[in-house]
């Protein structure tokens, strides 16, 4: 089966919203072997919608559709939606019963904005939606099907997770397989290079991608096929070829992170983790603490912005402050041993760097960053060069640092 | 002038890329009056490469391209594009010697792969690309511009910046004025209820819509006009009305953000700030410092992800964390007094919360969260009942600290 998806709204066409919804609409498609063909976003414009629908018809079987169900007059979808498919709009007690008590589980009154949203094309099949007050809508038309659902990701996810997915799933017939292997510390044509016979013999049902990030690179074989098993063994034996031309830089697969490796690492070694963050802003610490158990393994972190807490929470040398700098493998190396310390870990990592814009001098110009990873025997120093971009460096920075603590959890650091 | 977007690579359809180009991009262009029709993600496929460049030659006078120009064999728009112009490729000595220079600089060799980057469809007129291998291309055809550049954001952006934005700046006639209000703290139901009255009386060439986030809402004015001082005034005398009306709920306009804001508070009053985050992780610090030059008002965070710290660094009471748990009241009141004597600080904020999925309890069940924002003389507390999903509490919780700090900072944290 294909797909096609329409998100509407006039901020996703003007930058004002990133638009996450089709990332995750994309991942849970495609796991159930449903091929994405298109994805178009429209403003909130009732021509461009109708073309939108239009071409979405000609393209796919099926249609998935985000945005534009709110109770704010911007709102147009459903008014749209019936008009193309030529059928009124009618009112649902049901949904109006529904939405009532919803409020009231949250003391709050109902409003005339709400009351707009029990208003359906006649032609609806209702999808449920446990997590706001538009329902979702299910249209068969001309043989193909339309799924309409809000834009809020939660109350899309919540309809696709309970009535979408499941629909689908039972009725996939071909299958597609992805496999990702994941590296770090390394680009995208070293990688190429390092594989190029392999990607040559590739046979025509099979496809190779790289997917360059700042830090990272993804590598991606892709397949369909009808007999799975076969096509997953298919494309496992080549991956296992890959990895071993890959070595040390591939660090996981698919949805897996360098957050979540070094998190297995350290329950393995029962080590405690301490950070101290100065540049990256406490950015390693929440990338650790995006996966779900970290308290398990990490202790915390002390983000030293100041000179101040460098020396007073984390014991740096006023000598090696004034002699060398904040930024300078001195200095992330007595980090890295007053965190230690004073977080009470196994093992610390440091940051210290010039993020920008600001801040640079000819010897250490925006973009320099120091890392310093190590237990209380041994550490181990690394200076970047990077870019005069603040977001760009602290991200770069910060997975640099989590590749620099894999490496040297698993003893491969003197390797690199 | 009106635009579509065609941003390419599978990656973007199968959720493996969290396509931030085309927002940067309408962004860009929306500010020089751009008006942005479509946008399309399509897959490195011919067939579906060629209807696409087809549908947004019909839909605009300008298209945009991203991706599929990098040295890997899955790139192939330069191929496709020369198909679609009826035209061959031919190689560019400029650009060889270009790269050769590039890698020379780097230090690294020439690859074949980047032997390729320098064939060019024939009608080709090359756009500057300091930042990497792939060159911009703009063609004309038809009476219509395309213009194809990498997908990599940094690469693109040098294009755009360098040679796109000012030629079209140059062009541009109508001028299209949008105006973001930005409020947190408040529903989008409720923000609408309390302007009913203006958005109905709105003029037809103006138009209002509401994008609400994780506990912030922004509304957006927006208009068309070929005078665009007047339209500026008209749109400037509506968002008055409107932030009168929404009152200290509204934290500043367009690109601002609660860090900057609360950033500009701390500066004003000559306060340093301090965090003793907990369920959050690092995410406040991360949030503070994205603000370049945050450094003079930000002394630094810990991030107390263990009991330990919280008792060790920070000085909760043994007592406390016994009798009332980490995620009570008296935890984050004493955890903002331990900051503030930690920190050496004027004003500490600190968050303690189940973020979930584990950890919950009957009395304090997932999506609990306490939040502390005070001086040395007053603080004041908050309890948040949030949902389930860990992601979406962090990043809840972050903007409801920021808020809670900007209104301390502005005196009116009694009127909430």
């Amino acid at each position: 089966m294909n797909c096609s998806i329409i998100t509407i709204g006039t901020e996703l066409l003007i930058g004002q919203v990133l638009d996450t919804n089709s990332v995750w609409l994309g991942k849970s498609l495609a796991d159930i072997g449903v091929q994405i063909v298109s994805k178009i976003s429209v403003s909130d414009d009732r021509a461009d919608l109708l073309k939108a629908f239009q071409r979405a018809e000609e393209d796919a079987e099926l249609i998935l559709i985000t945005g534009g169900l709110g109770p704010t007059k911007d709102d147009i979808t459903k008014q749209v939606l019936a008009e193309y498919f030529g059928v009124d709009l009618y009112f649902d007690e049901g949904q109006y019963e529904r939405i009532k008590a919803f409020f009231q589980q949250l003391n709050r009154s109902i409003t005339d904005a709400h009351r707009q949203q029990c208003y359906f094309p006649s032609n609806v099949e209702l999808l449920e939606n446990n997590m706001g007050t538009a329902a979702g809508m299910l249209f068969r038309h001309h043989n193909k099907r339309f799924i309409s659902m809000p834009g809020v990701p939660y109350e899309m996810k919540y309809i696709m997770e309970h009535s979408v997915l499941p629909l689908l799933a039972q009725e996939s017939e071909k299958s597609i397989v992805h496999k990702t292997i994941l590296t770090a510390g390394v680009g995208e044509t070293v990688l190429a290079k390092k594989i190029e016979d392999i990607e040559d013999q590739l046979p025509p049902h099979l496809s190779l991608a790289y997917l360059p990030g700042l830090g990272r690179v993804r590598v991606r074989i892709s397949g369909a096929s009808e007999n799975e098993a076969a096509l997953k063994k298919e494309i496992d034996d080549i991956s296992d070829k890959i990895v071993d031309r890959f070595g040390h830089y591939v660090f996981g697969f698919d949805e897996d992170s360098l957050a979540k490796k070094v998190g297995r690492q350290l329950m393995d070694k029962g080590y405690m983790l301490g950070l101290a963050e100065s540049c990256t802003g406490g950015s390693v610490a929440k990338l650790i603490t995006s996966v779900p158990g970290s308290s398990k393994y990490f202790q915390g972190s002390v983000v030293s912005y100041s000179y101040d807490l460098k020396e007073s929470l984390l014991q740096v040398q006023k000598d090696t402050l004034l002699n060398t700098g904040a930024v300078s493998e001195e200095t992330v190396l007595e980090m890295v041993r007053g965190a230690i310390k004073l977080l009470n870990v196994d093992v610390a990592v440091s940051i210290s760097g010039i993020a920008g814009p600001g801040g640079g001098t000819p010897d250490k110009p925006v973009g320099t960053v120091w890392l310093c990873v190590g237990d209380k025997d041994k550490q181990f120093t690394k200076k970047l060069s990077l870019s005069k971009d603040r977001e760009k460096n602290v991200e770069y920075s910060s997975n640099a640092a989590l590749n620099m603590l894999r490496l040297f959890l698993d003893e491969k650091l003197l390797d690199d």
